[in-house]
């Protein structure tokens, strides 16, 4: 039986109430298994040395979906885990990661997730992770992902990141590298507050001829938080790469963005953007002459940018 | 009497033929003067250590110009130069230096020009700046450029810069403080052939309330040339900073871009912009089906790139 803290956690970070009945998945808590499941086509093994877990996706496996939520409820815990995914050629599959922490305790409560996706050829992948933190102590809570992907010819890797709220520090690495004709779509929105730290790098590696590669960042950085946006967009053969980092600054909010392009080969197209600013006193001024208070009218449309 | 190599390296980097009559100007060839002149309001003064010139344009001048080109004709020679300008209060000067190398010995000629400008109050310049190599020797023509600008309150500053052909190596450091109300815009073109390197830094601090940034790079690496810009924009007060990078790939040719925006005050705002690639198909098609070949139709596009 779950209690009322894990199953809102399960909830908010990976969209389930409860252990769920079908389907694989792997729920995380506290470092250890709280309920694992494998499926004909979905096989979930844990390492040998406990280090995390193998998902092996069989090729031409569709329209299934791996969640694999990991949550820490206790405080003082740094729990450190290596997650590897073999996604099978033609398969089209989607996976819900995520990391919620309650931690009520005046200690460190922390989730290092390092996940490394080999995505096959002519394969469909989703990436859906969520990270939140809450709890009513003075602790603090740390999510530290790393992402990387090996995209083989052909295939197609989209991964959503969120991290609206309640985690204190944040280093986010994701690295791709990129065959012949694959994609790889990258998107994330961030809302810092109170003194919170966010940290997000990005580096890709166009290597083969036709691959393609698009980030979007979006991010909120509130009250006395502070941002960093890194990425690197390396096109080493014929592939067109975008990068994009639009920030909002509120109260005393800091951003920074060092994005890097580099065209290796001539055949390259490489493009980045980045714009860091307030909300504009127009849209504020438009909203409120519609009867939305200050407040009302700036949630309004930070919830449309974050949307 | 100049010699004739002078006389064009003069005509292409300062647009002038021989040792002007009239004007405030300092003429250095392979690190020695080659003629100077002040005039009542425009001061040129050798430093007592020997390392260079202090210019001091007098509070309130209007419609002046000062020429500094620097020549280097011998090989094995590296020239170091320290030039400080004082422009006083509410002046409205152009000042126009600019590099020459001829080298056609085998050895390394190098000019290094340290230039720093102390921009007065409600004062306006404008620096042109061009870098021009030659000589059929198969000697290195080497040309550091470093440029720090402190620009006052009001103060308005346009620098050109331009280096098109003939410098093997070139590392251009550029940095500008800017108070209240101060207006900085910069303007490089460079194309980089043969197996030329060059490198671009720029670090702007936007400090003042209502100060502004543009930077604008334009650049067309051919043949094994490769590029690097780096571009650092803090905006520290209510400010407005743009960057902005386009590149041109030919050939073998190697560009990178690592533009940076940190907006360390809510009133910040903040744009960078790079794009690399290049030069697109239709566009060569379109002039080619007027009767161009494609090498005129090449030269015509990149022209109008770096008109």
């Amino acid at each position: 039986m779950l209690s009322d803290i894990i199953k809102n956690l399960l909830a908010e970070v990976a969209g389930i109430q409860n252990i769920p009945t079908a389907g694989a998945f792997n729920i995380r808590n506290n470092g250890k298994s709280a309920g694992r499941n494998s499926t004909d086509t979905i096989q979930i093994i844990p390492k040998e040395d406990g280090s995390g877990i193998d998902i092996i996706v069989k090729p031409g496996t569709k329209n299934e979906s791996v969640h694999i939520p990991a949550l820490v409820t206790e405080t003082d815990l740094h729990d450190v885990v290596y997650n590897d995914f073999h996604i099978g050629e033609g398969a089209d599959v989607t996976i819900v990661a995520g990391c919620g922490i309650h931690n009520c305790g005046s200690g460190i409560s922390q989730h290092d997730g390092i996940h490394r996706f080999f995505v096959g050829k002519n394969a469909k992948m989703k990436y859906i992770e969520k990270h939140i933190g809450e709890g009513d102590g003075d602790g603090q809570n740390i999510i530290n992902p790393q992402t990387h992907i090996i995209a083989e010819e052909n295939s197609y890797v989209e991964m959503d990141t969120v991290q609206l709220k309640g985690v204190d520090s944040t280093k986010r690495i994701s690295s791709a590298k990129l065959a012949e004709g694959a994609t790889v779509v990258i998107k994330e929105k961030i809302m810092t507050h109170g003194s919170q730290y966010a940290e997000t790098s990005f580096d890709v590696d166009l290597d083969g001829a036709g691959s393609s590669a698009k980030l979007i960042s979006r991010s909120v950085a509130r009250d006395n938080s502070r941002q960093l946006f890194r990425s690197k967009l390396s096109g080493n053969n014929a592939c067109y790469g975008h990068s994009e980092c639009d920030a909002i600054i509120m109260d005393q909010g800091i951003v920074a963005a060092e994005p890097e392009i580099i065209a290796n080969n001539v055949d390259a197209s490489l493009i980045h953007e980045a714009a860091i600013g307030k909300i504009a006193g127009e849209q504020l001024t438009k909203l409120m002459t519609l009867g939305l208070t200050e407040k009302e009218a700036e949630a309004q449309i930070i919830n449309g940018f974050l949307k």
